[in-house]
Formats: structure tokens, sequence, C-alpha cells
């Protein structure tokens, strides 16, 4: 039976969200569609395509509409959209945060991140720095989050989940950093 | 041949730093120590034992002097020193990063940065907001730096490692805005 792309895409994002992402590997998706590994690389031509395209279908699947004016409010948009796509995927923080670093996908919300700072005049130099730097705080928070949630679900570790919804709060923080540069610079 | 715990942690982290997380199984520490598995659960109750003091002694082996003085630098001191802990050895930002999220290790920078913010008298409701967003930053940071040049170290992928060196910018960003937040409150 032939697979398109679109369908081995789908139960790839299936394996990880069931299983994790150790699970994720192109002889266990071959196996469960019932055809070769050659057949899954056909359409991927090595485990980290794939991994970038599940990165983004990630993204995909949590894509919410833009309503924010000001670009501190558009920003916290973004990551917000970010760290809630990756949570809705067993392992999506992982993932994606690998695929970033690979520079092989998921760079949706960083490209966004400096449209908004570049329509905001906000200095190149600081464009980039700043973009990249709630990035990796989402990064970070969300992989804490999505470990320790995780974690305390299987039972594998006993730990307070109580810091964890203090994502606003961090997000503001790095935020306010850039006003403080920008006033200061202006 | 009998080992002590602090043979096998040892061994524990050059198997890490050679093959990389995957690698570092109870049954392979074993082998390669010439003992059972049930050896090496004599000194580590279970695998995220093992982890928690490896990444305990990525950290120690990672400690340098504390100089600055004033809190801005100081919290700039433990972030650098972490970053550079885990930068050290293979995979070592996702096995902090990882013992962190389950709570089971890798405490000592976020209680060092906590106790710089209460002896520079910022509010208690910030000082574990802005730590655990400092500690975010560093580890998103670093997961991207050490994948990245990890893979295209192994010839795995090619991207440019051009933005990698904005670590201090990123972090300058982060400090700013919990200065700007003190400035507001006071």
């Amino acid at each position: 039976m032939a697979h398109n792309r679109s369908d081995v895409l789908a139960h790839a994002v299936t394996l990880l969200d069931t299983h994790g992402l150790a699970a994720l590997t192109m002889r266990r998706l071959g196996a469960e569609l019932g055809v070769q590994p050659s057949a899954i690389y056909h359409h991927f031509a090595s485990k980290q395509a794939l991994l970038a395209a599940v990165a983004d279908e990630i993204l995909a699947r949590g894509a919410r509409p833009r309503t924010a004016a000001e670009w501190p409010d558009q920003l916290r948009e973004v990551c917000s959209e970010l760290r809630h796509a990756m949570l809705a995927c067993t392992d999506g923080a992982d993932v994606v945060a690998t695929v970033w670093a690979f520079g092989l996908g998921a760079e949706a919300p960083v490209k966004e991140m400096e449209a908004i700072l570049t329509s905001a005049d906000v200095p190149d130099e600081l464009v980039a720095v700043a973009s990249r730097t709630l990035v990796h705080y989402v990064f970070g928070h969300a992989f804490e989050e999505q470990t320790a949630r995780q974690a305390v679900s299987l039972g594998a570790v006993e730990r307070s989940l109580e810091s964890l919804p203090d994502f606003d709060l961090g997000l503001a923080l790095v935020i306010d950093g850039l006003r403080a540069r920008l006033h200061g610079a202006a």
C-alpha cells in the first residue's frame, strides 16, 4: 500500500506524540505503515529531514490568529504560540529546539519576531539578538515544563510543578529588557 | 574488581563525553567497568540518579572563582560558568537541563542566583522569576550551541555557526530587563 508524504508525516507526528522521540525511527515508522524503510526514505532523505518536517508540522498545527497591535504584545503572541505548539506534542520542545539548532526548520517564530522588531524600527543589531534571546528563553522554559510534566506523569520523578506557570512573567522580563534598551538608545 | 562510587561516576562522565547521552546506560557502564549492572545500581539506584550525579559532576568540574562585586556581574559569572561547564562535555546541556527539570540535581546555579538577588534587596517575588528566566535563557542558548556544533562536527548538518557567539548580548538583555524592573519599582 502506497503512502503519500503527508500520510507518512502525519503518522510520524502520531508516533512521536504516543511513544516519544526515542521511538521515532525510520524503521519503526515503516513497520507501522506496513512498508520498508526505503519507502520512508523516498519521502524523507534522512532522519534529520523527517524531524525537520515533524517540527514544522508541530508549529503549523499550533498556529493561531494574530490580534495584537503593539510590538511587545506581538512578540508575546509569537512566543506563546510557540510554547503551546511544543507542549501539545510529547517531546515537542526537544524536537523543535533540536531542528532549529540543526538549521533545518522551525525558523518561522524567529523570522516572525525579526519582522515584528524591524517594523517597530528596532535597530538591526538588536533585532537578531532580541529574537534569538526570546526563542532561547521559550525553548528553555518549554523544555523544563515538558520534561517535568512528562516525568511526573510517568511516575519517573516526584517534583513540584508549582513554579512552571511563570512563563509569562519571565517573558515580560525579557521584553522589558528590550524596551529599556530602546529607550536608552532613543 | 570493585569500583567505588566516584570511580563509577568518573567513568560515566567519560562515557557521556566520548559517546553521547544515548550511550550512557547502566548496562554499558557496567560492561566497560567489567561488572554486572547490579554493581552500578549498588551506587546509583536508578538511571535518573546516575544522570543527576553526572550533571552535578559536570557543574563541579566547571567551577570557577567568583570575583564580581555587583549583582549584574555576579549573575553573569554564574551564567557564564554554567554555560561553559555544559559545553565542556558532550550533550552536557541536555543532561544538565534534563536533571534540573526532573528536580533531581543541578540546582546550584539557580540557588546561587537567588542568593545574589536576595543580597541585592531584589523583591522576593522577582528573585525566583529572574533566576528561572536566566537559567532558561542559558539552557536554551547552550542547547542550541552544543547541538549545532556537535551536528556540524559530525557532518550531520551544514549550518553557519556565526550567530552562536551572542550569548553575552542576550544575557545582558535579560539583566537589563531586571534592572528596569527594579528601577520602576523603586
